[in-house]
């Protein structure tokens, strides 16, 4: 079928785009490499137009987008919408911007009470699990917990298909600066298994975490580990702190099953931390998720 | 009176060098841009008698270093002192090298039994902290916790003036990385009072850190707080977190007395933090305390 919808996941380290037909299929798909972390104030728009639509052959195709693009770094800042809220709240609240006269809608993220009274906040997240709810009826009957590993992971309470609340995060973002920044750089990739479990088993119930990550240091210098699995190592711990006290920090008694959509090979790191704490869990891809969320505010945010 | 030792703290940024007379009073002292992170292997001792000696006009003294000069980054990699340890101990295993064919000898580190199996270290902080103990015998009677705040800060049991054990935690470490690197970097410096008070609030009861840690953020970008508080909320998340978890890391019940030694601006943000909990602190000068300690092992580790 041809296209008939331009669907973006614009994030904040590079934009994936879609073009869907009018049952929601891919007719092409393309990533760029326009995070909007790399982007100057008020480029985003051009770059949609120069780069983005021809390259799709999209111009004049409607077009929605999800992400950190709805943010102060992107096209243009986009109020958050409070929890609980489904598709149809988020639907309600989309901006709209100019692009080639075409119709083009950013979708808000979304705001929770958080911890310790800051409210915490995502923006791209909300589009995927709710994509994800939509793609199965049953998914928006009681309650799920849904994990979405990354930068910074979400762990999510969805209820009758809305989400209730959720809590963020920085494991990846940590892995990342710690890998690269700290004592803690290791020399090896981080794939070493039996380095992930010592990993997982140091997390302990997710407290002291500063402390417990100065374990991945010593036990190389002072107890002769091999540097090489301090990559993985250090994924376990921190992963394992996450599954360890996220669940707590949603509110859940613990032993709820776990939903986890996004990236396969983060999940599968995931998959492995839960079920070591004899959890339940499946895995969902977060790509065909974000398109169908995509795809479902398209179809109710209408195009006015 | 006349010099009669140089006594370096060389460490991983910086090296700090005094001359001492035979009463262990302050002749001169100098701080060196040689900590041994920018130094190539090998390059210790030659930077240490082309630079350090002449510039005290210590060329033929006796020398004693302690820190990270005494791993692999530095001068000679000497083996960990396993704890209980106090001054004899670290005496009796000074590690010999060569000079100006002076007497110069490197203070090893301390290891002990830590978290979760692995062997905690230090290099550095043992030569203050056993050099405190001597400064006043008081200090050598009983039990005694000890807080020393840095890249790594260390948090030691003293017992009868040995040290029995001790933890890591990474915060210094932490606050640097995610201060420059991170999505928490900020644009105000670590000033500002209020900002640094909710850190501490926020950081409950030292579990869940990397959840906690996201709230730096999402109460700028969710709860409209000013971007320039982020470092001293950062700095009192961390600081928060840490003096939360870490006596009972010790395997301490909580409510004991610390005391506090090092920097004096770094110690009065964890005065702070300690205070909020109902503790008693008092807090110690860490240069003094290392010139104590390296003069204590000097006298003790004789010129053989």
């Amino acid at each position: 079928m041809a296209a008939a919808l331009l669907a973006c996941d614009w994030g904040t380290t590079n934009l994936r785009a879609w073009t869907l037909d009018e049952a929601g299929g891919v007719v092409a798909e393309r990533d760029f490499d326009l995070g909007v972390s790399r982007l100057t104030p008020g480029e985003a728009g051009r770059r949609f137009q120069e780069e983005v639509q021809p390259a799709l052959d999209a111009v004049g195709l409607p077009a929605i987008l999800c992400g950190m693009v709805g943010s102060n770094l992107g096209w243009t800042s986009v109020p958050y919408v409070d929890c609980p809220a489904g598709l149809p709240e988020l639907a309600g609240s989309l901006a709209s911007v100019e692009a080639h006269a075409a119709w083009v809608r950013i979708v808000p993220g979304l705001r929770c009470e958080g911890l310790v009274g800051a409210p915490d906040v995502m923006r791209g997240e909300e589009t995927q699990i709710l994509g994800w709810v939509a793609q199965d009826p049953a998914r928006a009957r009681g309650r799920r917990v849904v994990c979405h590993p990354g930068t910074h992971a979400k762990w999510v309470l969805v209820e009758e298909g809305r989400i209730a609340r959720f809590v963020t995060v920085m494991t990846g973002e940590l892995f990342a600066v710690l890998s690269k920044h700290s004592v803690l750089k290791g020399e090896g990739g981080a794939d070493d298994p039996a380095a992930f479990e010592a990993g997982l088993a140091a997390a302990g119930d997710g407290d002291a975490l500063a402390a417990r990550l100065f374990t991945a240091r010593s036990r190389v210098v002072g107890g002769g580990a091999p540097a090489a699995g301090t990559p993985s190592y250090l994924s376990g711990l921190l992963i394992g702190a996450e599954v360890a006290s996220a669940p707590r920090l949603l509110g859940l008694q613990g032993g709820e099953p776990v939903d986890l959509l996004g990236d396969a090979r983060l999940c599968g790191f995931y998959r492995r931390a839960l079920e070591r704490r004899g959890l339940a869990v499946e895995t969902f891809d977060g790509e065909a998720a974000a398109r169908a969320g995509l795809f479902a505010l398209y179809q109710q945010g209408g195009r006015s």
